[in-house]
Parts: C-alpha cells; structure tokens; sequence
C-alpha cells in the first residue's frame, strides 16, 4: 500500500518524476482542467448553455466529482514528503498556496453544479493550476523553454518595468495634452484627462478601435506626435526581451557545453 | 533517350541541380504555378470574371493541360532515382505527399474547367507546392535564406509555442475579465466568454477593429490593461525571434569561416 | 544646527546617498509628486471634481505647502555644497533648470489653489521632476536600469532618429500618393497631402483609427502597400533598440566582471 | 576663376568635402529643398492655398530660379572632376541618373510656377534628392549611421525579402479563407480573394481599419488566426533587423578598433 503511495507521489510531482516530460497522472489532470476551462468558456455562451444544459451539469459534476477525489488522493499522496507526514502534515500542505487554490478552484465548481451560480470565476485558478503543473515539467524541451524564458523575464524584470512605467508617463502626458486640445470640442471623449487616457491607451499600444479621435488640427497633430510614440513605446520591450533572450539562450548553450546536469540548474 | 530523361531528372530536382538559382523548367513551372495562382486571385472577382470569362476559361484550360503534361513527364523523369524505378518506382513515387499535391492541385483545375465549379481551393496547394520547390534550392541566396529563416524558427519551436500557449491563456483571462464587466451592458459583443474572446483577440494582436469596444468605466480599466498585455504578446515572440536569427546568423558565418561544404548542411 | 543641514543635503541629493535605493526624504517627496499627479488627473475630470470639489481644494492647498517649504529646505540644504554656499549660492541654485521647475510647478499650483485655474499644466513638470530623482538613484537595481536604457538610446541616437527620419519620409510620400489618388473622392479626408497625412499616420505606426480610409480600388492598392511598409517602420527602431540593448547588456556584464567601482561610471 | 571652380567642387561633392558634416553649398541646398517639399505641402492644402496664394506662386518661382541656377553651377564645377571635363563631360554628367532627377524636379516647379498645374509630383524627387546628398555624407556621425543601416539591411535582404514573400503567401491564403466563411454573407467586401485582401492586409499589418470585419462565428474563428499570425508577420522582420544590426554595430566596432581608415570602406 505504501509502494501505492509512493508511486502515486512520483507521480504527482513533477519535480519528482524522472521519466520524460509529464507522467501519466499529470497528464491527465492537465487535460482535464483544460477540458474543464473549456466546458466553462462554451457553457458561458447562453445559445449553447440553453441547447444542452444537462450535458453541462453532467460535465461539472464528474469535474467536481474527479477534482475532489484527485484532492484527496493529492493530500493522501503528499504524506510520503517529510514536511507533510502525518495528520498536522496534511494540515499544513492544505494550507500551502497551491492546496487552496485546488480548494477554491473545487468549490466554485461544486456551487456551480449544486446551486446553478456560474463557476466560470474558476476558470483563472484553474488555468494557474494546469501552467504551474506544465512549468514544473522536468526532463522535457517544452519545461526547459519555460524555464528559459522565465529566466530571461527575471533577468530583465526591472528593465521591463521601467519601460512599462516610461510608457505610464507617456500616456499620462498624452492624454493631458489631448484633453487640452479636444476637451472642449469633444468632452464626452477628452473633457478630462482620464477619459483622455481611454484613447491614449488605444493609440499608444497601436490598438487604434476608432472610437474616440482627436478632430481638430491641433489634435491631430498631437495625436500624430503620440502614435510615433507608441513606436518607442512598443519598440523599448520589444528591444529588451530580444537582448534578454539572446543572453539567455547563450548562457543556456554553455551550460550544456559545461556539463549535463547544470540543465537542472536553470 | 535515357540522357534525355537523366537531363530532366536534374533538372526538376532542385536538390540535384547543380548551377546557380532554379533550373530552367523549374524555373518554367514555378512562373506557371504563380500565373495559376494570380489567374485564381483574378477569376473569383466577379466583376472581372464576367468581363472576360472565356480567358478565363481558356487559360486555365491551358494551365489543367501543361501541369497534367508536367506530371507526367514528372512521374517519368523521376525513374532515374533507383527508389522510383520501373512501374513499382512510378506507383511509390505518385503516393509520395508532393505527388499527392500535385494531382489534387490539378484534378481542382481540371473541374474548374470542365464543370465550371471554382478551383480556387486548389490555389493553397499550388502555393504549397512552389514555395516547396523554392526551398529546396541550392546555390542561391534565397535558398540559403530559406534554411536560416527555416533553422532559426524550428531552433525556437517550443519557445515560439509557448509564447503563443501563453497568448492564449491571456487571450482566455481577458475575456472572461471582460465578460464579466461589460456582459450585461453590451450583451451581443461581451454577453459570453466565447464572445468576448472576438474583442481579446483584436485587442491583443493590436489590430483593434473597433466593431466591439468596452463602454463601461471598469470595462475600459480592464481593457487598458489587457492592450497594456498586448505590447509584451508582442514583445515576447518578436524577441525570441531576434535571439534566434542572430543565433542562426553567427552558426552561419561560423559555417563559412570553417568550410564551404558546411553550408549544405543546413 | 549645521549637522542637521548636512544630513537633509545627504538625503535630498540621490548621488550622495550611501544607502540602497532612495532616501526616506526623497521617497517621500517622490510619493507626494506621484500623489499630486494623480490628484491632478482625478481633479480634470469634471464628475469627480463637482462631487468632492473641497477635498481637492484642501488637497492641493497642502500640496503646494508641502512643496514651498520642501523647496526651501532644499536652498537652504543645498549650501552644504560649495558651489551653493551662501546667498549668492543660493541664487545660483534658484537659477538651475531644477529649480526653476519647481518653482514653476509649485506657483502653477498656488494658482490652482488660490484663483481657481487648473493647475494640471504643472503636471507634467512635476512628473519630470519625480522621473530626475528616480533616474539619479545609486545602489539600486532601478537605478541602474535606467542607466542601462539611457547609455543603450543614447549610443544610438543617431540611428535611431534616423529612422524616425526614414519613417517621416515615408509619410510624405504616402500621404502624396493618397492625395492624389483618393483626392478627389474623399476632399474632406484626403484634399490635401497634409490631410493626407493623419491617415498615413494612423497606418503606417499600424494604430488604424479607422475614422479615415481610401475607397477607391488604386487608392487601396497605395494604402496596402504602405500599410506593407509599416512592418518596417516599426521593424528598424525595434530592431535597433534590440540590438543597442544587447550591447549595452554586455558591457555592463564585462564592467561588473572587471571591477565593482566600474558600474558607477555608466 | 579655376579656383573657385575647384572650391565649389569639393563643396558640392559630399564624398570630396574634408570637414566635418556637410558643406555650407550642400546644407543650404539641402535647406531648400527641404523649404521647397514643405511649401509643396502646404500648398496641396487648399484652404492654405487660396488664403495666399501670391505668397505661393512666388515662392515657386524663387525655388526654380535658384535650383535652375544651382544646376548651372553644379554642371560648371563637374567640369573638375576628368570623367565631366568639356562639353562632352558636361553632357555625360547630364545624362546621369542624379543630374535627370533634378532637371525633371525642377521642370515641374518651373511648370507649376508659369502654368499652375500643380508641381507635387516633384516633391518626391526633391526628397530622394535631399536624402542621396545627406547619404554621402562623409566625417559625420549621420553619415556613419546612414552606411550602417544600409549595410544591415543590405546585408539581409534575401532574408527580409523573403519573410514579405512569406507575409504575402499568408495575405492571399488569409483572403482566401475569408472569401470562402464571408463571401455569401457580406458580398461587398469578401465576395471575391481580391476584396478579402483589403481585409486581410489590415489585419496582417495590425492596422485594423475597421471598415470591414468578419461577422459569422467561422469567420471570426478564421480572422483570429489570421490575426494570430499577424504577429509572427511583425516578429520575423523585426526579429531580422535585430539581428542584422546587432551584426553591423559590432562589426562596426571591430573596424573602429583595427584602424581609423576601415570606417570609410562600410
């Protein structure tokens, strides 16, 4: 029984299985939470929530049903780990971050089934859960790649994060200078600096819907400084992520010129 | 006569050609394929079609005949190649995908023409088939930018897939956000995750058509975020992109620098 | 007394800050500005304004306290340096373009509070003071990222205007060519090349407002092909940034493995 | 007389001038031709136009004047290099790519100035005119820069003309597909491949009009692909000219660290 157990938790952590990539338990759950969050995207459609209701309800049910027992296999399983021996063992992992989101994630599918509220609120969790499995992969190209660009994120946050805050600034002075231009022409779309904000967003991100834009010359001419702007503004991220990529990638191939297992290292 | 066949062989096969560029019939099939291809574009407007619909009519006749010539003379070239030698070699050689292609391609022209029903699905498989026969050069630039841009894209599969698995996963946050905040305002365009999932994905890819926009206050909060999103959906392959070409770039240079033959390897 | 004034000198000047980050006194005038700002975009907009008008009031009243005895604090901290010792010192500093930005920004507000008149053309002001305290941070990872990005736009310059030229240019030209081919169809939209040009704005920095387009068949061939040319307007200043950074990056990596004073010399 | 003759040669020769930047003759020339594209502008605008329209036409005639003069001069100072030597080499130099370029640029001002017909088609001439000079810069950091970008885009052509090609393969399959879902549906703007290009180019390039946009659920489905691929559209190109500069700056720095005279060979 406990080879049971322990083979149940080599299979369950990721961390822990050495085969290549995900191992059978994992992958079932990881297509079963992504089954899930795509029976809660179709079910929010009303005209296909109404053709096949109990088709949904049936769905959500055994969801729930295998979500629940997975919890309690999970927990179960989770005993053969030092840190959670025992009774105050499993006290304390049902406690951990990732042990309450399975809980919440479980519950809104439950209220769902029981009570008819919408569980869609679930669907993030549950999509957190599915990428936290996926990111732990060992042994895989598709972890190594994940492991990659977490690294190259990491490496750059704060660069990234200064060109997210210059392109804060950016669209504060673009909509301060819009609302002085349009704000009396156009209030509903540039009376104030905030809703200025609504279109300077659009356009500094290149998104452009059309809905709202500046109609005077002094406007347009403004708004035409503040969408080469954007070009900056796209152009900043962009220029960082690719050198933060580069790097990555190269520190990457001499740690396999060095030796095999620094890969684990990442 | 077998020199003959042996002097087509060498020169349909762009792996056996030994001059600079495409061969000569290669070269001839190619302009036809893209002639066929344009004459499709052309003949599915029907302002031009009903303007001159013999031409039509006449040309695409004419191109059913020379690629069904070209097959054959194919099929029969192709025996110089001991795998596709005799009447074995021939029914080998016309299961292969590229055979396959090829009929399908010219069995839709052939309808097109007799039974007036449009061919432009073929035009995808034509497409298919000469950017194949492009690729496989050997001795020109474009042959060897074909297999950097080719190496630089499969170097970064899994990087390139994750960023997109990535995007998706965005892709479902913003829209269930965006459900939830304007669903009951804009029905028809948030009133599902399904629906809201058109506007994520035009706010996302930055194309932003403006058919669908939030009109709420906490909509449009929501939105600015995901468009702020957008930049880094952007940024990510882009960068990964960047770091790759480099990457191929120098393989490459480090190629030449080692050898001439080297770059066959590609 | 004079201790006092030597240790205020050593908080309000980030270069002479020893500690990590920025000193509590800079952190707070920080914090304030960002406060005063959001304050400002709060108060443009006439809905918030009209409901709380007295606590904006009351608001910006303390704001423009704070800032007039922070600013006299700071003249009379700033005699500690030799070039500002004194009275004539202290003139010399009123005069420096710091300074006089806030002065500027402080009377915008004493105006805002005591006539009435919207002071958020200080708003700006303000935020280039709070992002010249934030960019002269030592011994901090943001700090040194700004370096980093400034060193990496400033070795580029040159290119970078460059195609902020190359991209002028080609709004021109694709403004001439819509001009003349949808002149005379759209007068309103496109009667003119400098009419013209919000379109070619719009589409070549890809924000496509959709407000203006062409309609005729050879005025949208000219859009497409410009819109074509997008991709390179946006590509070249990306690209250059991107590689500006992978530069930059591995300069600062070679500084931090030659010695650890090397990094103040970016 | 021979001396004057010589001085302004070098001024005139940009590769010849030994100072730094540009000469006086070629920044003023420069000057007025950017004045004259300028008043082109301007002009094309009608409510500028006919508010003064003396100013214009005297304006015109100041340009012809002295670009007919400049004209003159240059052919004179031609004269010093050997190959322009004469009358022969003066009417060599006439038929020269450069010298027809500003004789039909300034024919069409001198027509625009005697008959009115207006002369903006020369506007694009002038600027190709204004940008060959700036090009040949020697001894300036534009200069330097202008060589660069054009060596990292020379340098990868092949492959940046290969992801347009690519780019386009995806445009006529893109317009195909929705042909096919809108066709039927909304015959105005998808009833043939060449309609649905108008589509799928403002889609691919993220510009995203507005004017015309999927409405079936396939087509919507179809234009979020197409949209999806939209980035790898922008990532390849971009993600080229990464690289490509990258290539060029540090190739450029390796010249600059070899010897003072590699800069001139770029």
């Amino acid at each position: 029984m406990n080879s049971l157990r322990a083979r149940i938790y080599h299979q369950m952590n990721p961390m822990d299985w050495e085969g290549p990539g995900m191992s059978p338990v994992n992958s079932t759950v990881l297509t079963l939470v992504i089954a899930s969050v795509v029976i809660a995207v179709l079910q929010s459609e009303p005209v296909i929530d109404s053709s096949v209701p109990t088709l949904f309800f049936l769905l959500n049910g055994t969801f729930a049903a295998i979500f629940t027992i997975e919890y309690g296999v999970r927990i179960w399983a989770m005993g053969v780990d030092p840190r959670y021996r025992g009774l105050s063992g499993a006290i304390r992992y049902s406690r951990s971050v990732v042990s309450l989101l399975d809980i919440v994630a479980t519950l809104a599918l439950w209220i769902d089934v029981l009570f008819g509220v919408p569980g869609m609120y679930g669907v993030m969790l549950r999509l957190a859960r599915a990428l936290r499995i996926l990111s732990l992969m060992q042994n895989s190209r598709m972890g190594t790649a994940i492991r990659l660009l977490r690294r190259a994120v990491r490496d750059r946050t704060m660069e990234l994060s200064l060109s997210f805050l210059l392109a804060f600034v950016v669209l504060i002075v673009a909509a301060t200078f819009l609302f002085l231009a349009e704000g009396d022409v156009q209030p509903e779309a540039f009376g104030s600096i905030l809703r200025a904000m609504w279109w300077a967003m659009a356009t500094l991100t290149t998104v452009g819907y059309g809905d709202v834009y500046p109609v005077t010359i002094l406007g347009k001419f403004l708004a035409g400084l503040v969408a080469m702007t954007s070009i900056a503004i796209i152009a900043m991220p962009t220029g960082i992520m690719a050198a933060a990529f580069s790097d990555a990638f190269q520190e990457l191939k001499r740690d396999h010129a060095v030796g095999g297992n620094a890969a684990t290292e990442i």
